[in-house]
């Protein structure tokens, strides 16, 4: 590929020479048929010894190195040029004659379906979509245009994905969200009649849970990236382009806003409502509603930095309860020889 | 459906004329062929303007509505009318000839095997049950009437299920638990060989997972639901009716007793009994025995209100460090000052 | 199988004539041809009534018994034995015609491949591998010999695993880790071409996710053993005979060290580094390197007594906020009364 192709497609400047280039490395391993980047400032020395072909730079790098694609962004835009030489997983093509595609399913011309997959009555398959072996697709799920189900991804019916959704291994959208009635014999299950709306371009983890609503959707905006082993409870509504690192817990009805980070292991109540950009620590326990652009932290969590104040003094609990029975005993001492010399 | 059979079914009270309900919905979106609920008082206001045909209310606010099914538990009615009208999931019928079935398993006549599923040798499959594709049965199993098995789910050798037990996808029962001995060249795997036996009417969450024993049994008791992703280890005993929240962990041979309420991402150490009755809150540790009906939270967990009083002054710590020190210096100065005084 | 045998084979001493043992029990369930193991001082007296033919005990106990193998590590006696008689699940042999092996693919010839799994093109199934039903092999992967893959577990693209690893049910190595650029758009996805490599006599428990590098490898060093619903993510390196307990999320580049113990539920942040044999508590939020051997909990994490000492002071806050007052306001009333009286 020419660098000047690349650059011209990704809006990036090209210092030097044209040159071809067969792929992406490090700084360290690239050879002369090799793109490389400089992931930070730190790195800056390795730009005189690598032997890459060519280096994505920010402009105050660019005098160091005899041929530069510049840009203020070269994260992203090694993210879009590594996309060009990543090659996709799973060596299949066409419906295999050994998945299950119901006759009611439609699937479009140029999507394909791995064999051992499962495709229920009436789902909807859009052009370009890839379903991987053991993958189940339930009935009435429709998948937009360029979606992914990778092996042993579960769709429960209904299920609706918009389009270039990613769904890793053993992800399951559309399971029956957890409500239970008490009645006089135990629990009586409220049956889970509502369904799981993904929008554009969402990835989701593996072996991560998005329960169907109890009623109405349950619901992930466009854009919002959710991590492994997380839990999307009935009716929640997330925001666009939020992030959910692994093993976060989100209770039912709860609202994420847009833009919100959710920090690994954070768990958030039911019914709350998360504004806008917020961010939420890692292991937070959210029990309250959180503002836009706010930052907390903690279990119950708090505002993020009086806790870190709070997390730094907490080792030193047991000399303060000490001290203070110390000042007690002083004070107390103090007032008896007073109370004393009073009376002599 | 008649309104008078549901009332007849139930136990309700049919208020007004009787009348023909083809479905269930909310106050806001039902019409007038439909059945709709109060969901709490906070709601009555709705009842004037709501087009239902009928409302399952109290008795308070059954003279606010023309035509009533009355009920000192709407939401209990609720669950059990929406059982009803709810479609089941899954449309294949029979063994499918795409499943595998081995020859010495007994699948009954009336339960479902869906493609691409697996039912190992000697597995029984009772009256009604369900398994969806891509689910598997091992050997040895034995399923009660009436349980679901959905896609993935996956029961290990030896697994028994009671009647009405609702596998989601994904789930993992019978799976090794985590037993080793440390031996010269590392740790050596224990052989786990006992089993799963789960009681009637468990719910088990997506990808959730509920270890065997390393001998005899681990044991999740009739009626407790269990969300998705949790972790039920080796030689587990849980009691009935209880209720454990998502990605909640309870560690090897801990009993948890009847009624036993377990909240989101609490984690619970091993060689444990929690006492029936008692909750767990939130993300807490529990690192001992807990008392019958006892609530405690936090990590250690300790008693529920002690744990939020000392919560809500957790971030007046620094401030309280200050006083304490500001404290020490006044007394230490007032101290000095006396004592110059009486040199005086 | 004869007792001298057993004894021979794993180093232990015969007290007592030899004897030919069918099975491995418990103290009070073990007959006559039963071997049984004395697990700790405190069940000595059941030595006295025990009917097993003979059993495991450490030197100080055999003389309380006829017949014995005696051992230092009876723990480790009875794991190494009980592997003996231990039934291997999952009833097929050699290569299921219902599995789908792509003509690419290498199964060794004594590796079984049950029916419903996928092994793909170019990947090589190591002597006496088994692949259970429903499990995923994808292309270019490498399977050592022995390696255990059970129902569902999922390998993506060019996973390797060394000699005897044990994937339990629906755990998935090589998902993509997530990594993302910010672009005006939104997320970018960084691809993540890199890939999983464990090492020899692994064990990766149910539902457990070990992402792919985003660039060279995310790695698992032999011996180590991993629980249940794990979260290991991209380019993460852990050590040898280290242990993860379940529900365990360690983020991107941290390096784990050799023979860690991480406690359940416990979070590492990214690009750490945890050393050698230190042990990391249950639920500790794990945000800065951890010396060698050193033992850290709680969220953020500190050293393991400073916390307990700190934790077991944590319920007296409110108490100790309210003397923090009262002597505030005793000495400022002492105060002024010294100054009233100075007035005097």
């Amino acid at each position: 590929m020419l660098l000047s192709d690349i650059a011209q497609r990704f809006g990036l400047t090209l210092k030097g020479e044209d040159a071809d280039i067969v792929g992406l490395s490090t700084l360290e391993a690239a050879g002369p048929e090799d793109l490389t980047f400089l992931a930070g400032a730190r790195h800056a020395d390795l730009l005189a010894t690598t032997r890459a072909g060519a280096v994505i730079v920010p402009p105050a790098f660019a005098d160091r190195v005899q041929r530069a694609l510049v840009t203020d962004n070269p994260y992203l835009a090694v993210a879009r040029i590594a996309a060009l030489f990543a090659k996709p997983q799973g060596e299949f093509a066409g419906v295999s004659p050994l998945a299950f595609v119901d006759p009611e399913a439609t699937v479009a011309p140029d999507a394909d379906v791995g064999p051992l997959a499962y495709v229920g009555p009436r789902a909807e398959v859009g052009p370009g979509c890839r379903i991987f072996p053991g993958a189940y697709v339930g009935e009435d799920c429709r998948l937009g245009p360029g979606c992914l189900l990778y092996p042993t991804a579960v769709l429960l019916a209904g299920t609706v994905l918009g389009s270039g959704v990613i769904v890793h291994a053993g992800a399951v959208l559309g399971a029956d969200g957890f409500g239970f009635a008490q009645g006089p014999e135990g629990f009586v299950k409220i049956p889970q009649t509502g369904t799981v709306k993904i929008g554009d371009r969402v990835e989701i983890g593996a072996n991560t849970c998005i329960d169907r609503a109890a009623r109405d959707k349950t619901v992930v905006g466009s854009g919002t990236k959710i991590d492994n082993l997380c839990q999307v409870a009935h009716n929640v509504t997330i925001g666009e382009h939020s992030i959910m690192v692994a093993q976060v817990g989100i209770s039912g009805s709860t609202k994420v806003g847009r833009g919100v980070l959710m920090g690994g292991q954070a768990g958030i109540t039911g019914h709350l409502t998360l504004g806008d950009g917020c961010q939420i620590g890692s292991q937070a326990g959210v029990v309250k509603d959180v503002a836009p652009g706010a930052k907390i932290i903690g279990s119950p969590a708090i505002e993020g930095q009086a806790f870190m104040r709070a997390a730094v003094t907490f080792p030193k609990l047991p000399e303060m309860a000490k001290r203070l029975r110390a000042l007690e005993r002083e004070l107390a001492e103090l007032k008896k020889e007073l109370a004393q010399g009073g009376e002599r």
